[in-house]
């Protein structure tokens, strides 16, 4: 990259660099301007320490390419840097062929914790687990206790924020944060002054709902534990803000009718992005083709009143955005968990109110326009008054179609097992394009039979 | 709220509760679930420890919403109990009206604290940030520091994560993390074991940046500091994590071509529900009322050839489509930072090429599709070639249109100071239906011109 005199002054972070004259914290603020060459050279030109603490902040996706990118012979230290469920993350985003090479690597006693957490899905409690916490025992006092963590920390890269008292049979029966240890008393008991209201999960909840966790309590980390309360690990929060970003990414994509993409958007090659969007624009495609199909059962009643066909794009279109705006708060409601599925009724009973009140809105400016369109230039012939009353007649039908479909459109997917974020704006679009010609025609045939048709 | 058996099974967060009979952590767990109401009895029927550690964890808006449903002379030692960036929150979140007597509950100290804080804006680091950390001096030794943060802890409810060490102007010279400290030898210096390389912000670093830098570098809090390097506070990550949910949640609604709303769907009032989709939903059927008056120009074709209304939804619905996947993709890669302004002519490249190969795709089934029918139901007559010509050219043409628009009317908006993720799929689907009508007619006064027109 070479400086560019003419960047935009409003992009405040826009900055063109030269990584060779970047010390590791500029070059991790930088980091996603680079391409994976550029990231590694950088890497390469960096002191030993900062390239070292540069890799252990870095993305799992961007940890693999790095390793990967590395000859064979230097990536054990650095896969050895990272913490067990790091290392996991990073073999599960590595190509399959390289995992086997890349577990090899590790020494035997972390081998075997990555492969049982490479057991888990990566998108569950289990799956972003690390199987390393520190562990106290209720009969430590708390100088103990401080000197045992103080140990604990210099052989750990990663936290600890809280301490995980455990029982002799290593279920859990307490947690202290590092805030209540400092300011206990030193001779106190851990069994005195550990919270014994836990809050748990087991390693397959999953992350969508860890992140609702997080943010109801607040908290820094949560342990994981089985269906006997025996700790089996801990989740931590610096974790999450990467699950909460991703989740968040994912449902919008699919909510803007796109399958959700793996990497960054300039970091897709052209073949799989265009592959992503193919598949999702040719079946709303298909289903759009119901148009042409009720269209041509209306061609006569077009052909008599060619009028009706001037204000098709204008109701299908207020159809699927009063649609688009009905799916999108649902299905982001339902992703921060305030809307469940047993929900229904009360988001109908809201959602039919709401459509008939914005149809009727829209009706207004309908017929406001029509007739101050035929004050004006009379385009619209004797019957003007008919067809205003079709138009607002048809908006507020279709309006409140598209309000109700786009609401229970989640519903419905949840129910049968989907992802609600696929009810995404242009699917409710096209189902409500076919249904609204339908109301449009039924109402037009109703209110200008005998007149127009 | 009564039990009801009939909860769905899939639902699996789902279940109905009785206030009374649950415990602190418990009712954290199904909060959302309870109205106003059954949360300040909740609140009131707990043991006051538990009440109080439900009452810090709780998200802002909520904690406001508990604080003013208390009786007036009950509501200071619950407002004291907040440390002041959340005591700051907390009133900027309460109605004007009640600001200054809930800034008299505090004690002069904290309210001059507070009062400093609220002149921040809500979404910037300033706004967010705790005036209190732990600090040190670069003398200490690690015993000196450990036994100060042991004081410390016992008089702030929040963190410390990290020790920040300053100098003798308050000017931030390093910061030591709690498992350094821990790690380090007992009579080692401050100096010697902290880091001296500086990731901090400054108090308008705005709330998408900060969750940017919080991603980068996995920190559990950031040092925010004034123009000459002297320390003003820390920001903490559980607030970032909040503020990620809350930054996808604006940028979702927008999205779907609606306000942001301030609350939960649910707890959202039907009017201000209606008022903020309503807006938006006007303004769009304004614009979507040039197709009528784009339709009205291209009346005569019509009446000539009626079959050309038949694929007016199909046409321009795909236009639509393929540019609310483009707005999309690029409104998320511009809020994660993976997509600058000056990106634009990268996109720009991508979208035509992507544009041209999803408009050949569809255009293809359009024409297979018009063929087979004339095959099996001979409905487009003689020139029905021509007609599949013109349908297959336009669609290459609105898709491509489309992808183009959605994708650069982010940028445009951005260019402008607006918020990109204003370039909502109705709005981008809006201004293509116009176009795409355009194109269509255009394509066919071409094609059909001396046959059918």
């Amino acid at each position: 990259m070479s400086p560019s005199p003419s960047s935009p002054p409003t992009d405040e972070l826009a900055r063109e660099v030269d990584v060779e004259e970047l010390t590791g914290a500029e070059l991790a603020e930088c980091w996603p301007l680079l391409d994976a060459d550029e990231r590694q050279r950088a890497l390469s030109l960096l002191p030993r320490r900062e390239g070292e603490d540069l890799f252990l902040t870095r993305a799992t996706p961007e940890q693999a390419e790095l390793l990967l990118g590395l000859p064979a012979d230097e990536r054990r230290a650095w896969l050895r840097l990272l913490p067990p469920d790091d290392a996991a993350d990073l073999v599960q985003h590595a190509p399959p062929e390289t995992r086997g090479s890349l577990l090899d690597l590790l020494d035997p006693v972390t081998r075997r914790e990555v492969g049982g957490l490479l057991a888990y899905a990566d998108d569950e409690a289990g799956g972003l687990m690390n199987p390393h916490y520190a562990r106290l025992r209720p009969q430590m006092t708390v100088t103990e206790a401080i000197s045992y963590l103080r140990r604990y920390a210099r052989e750990h890269r990663e936290g600890p924020y809280y301490a995980y008292v455990l029982d002799a049979d290593q279920r859990l029966v307490g947690t202290v944060s590092f805030r209540e240890l400092f300011a206990a008393e030193p001779g106190a008991r851990i069994a005195d002054i550990m919270r014994k209201e836990l809050v748990t999960v087991s390693d397959d909840t999953d992350q969508e709902a860890l992140s609702r966790l997080f943010e109801a309590h607040r908290f820094l980390a949560l342990p994981v534990v089985d269906g006997e309360g025996r700790m089996k690990g801990v989740v931590t929060i610096d974790d999450i803000v990467e699950v909460v970003q991703e989740e968040a990414t994912e449902d919008i994509q699919k909510m803007g009718g796109t399958e959700a993409l793996d990497a960054p958007y300039l970091a897709t090659d052209f073949f799989t992005l265009a592959r992503k969007r193919a598949g999702w624009l040719a079946a709303l495609f298909l289903g759009e083709m119901l148009t042409a199909t009720a269209m041509g059962y209306f061609q006569q009643e077009i052909e008599r009143a060619v009028i009706l066909a001037l204000f098709i794009p204008l109701i299908i279109s207020s159809g699927g955005n009063s649609g688009s705006q009905a799916t999108t708060l649902v299905i982001r409601a339902m992703a921060l968990g305030e809307v469940r599925l047993r929900d229904w009724w009360r988001v109908v009973r809201r959602e039919l109110a709401s459509g008939l009140v914005l149809g009727g809105i829209l009706a207004s400016i309908g017929m406001i326009r029509i007739l101050a369109w035929q004050l004006m230039f009379k385009p619209y012939g004797e019957h003007y008054m008919l067809i205003a009353c079709t138009v607002a007649g048809s908006l507020i039908g279709v309006v409140t179609f598209g309000t109700l479909a786009g609401s229970m459109l989640p519903f419905v997917l949840r129910r049968l097992g989907f992802d609600p974020a696929s009810a995404s704006a242009p699917f409710v679009a096209t189902l409500v394009d076919v249904t609204g010609l339908v109301i449009y025609f039924s109402v037009a045939s109703f209110v200008l039979r005998g007149t127009l048709l």
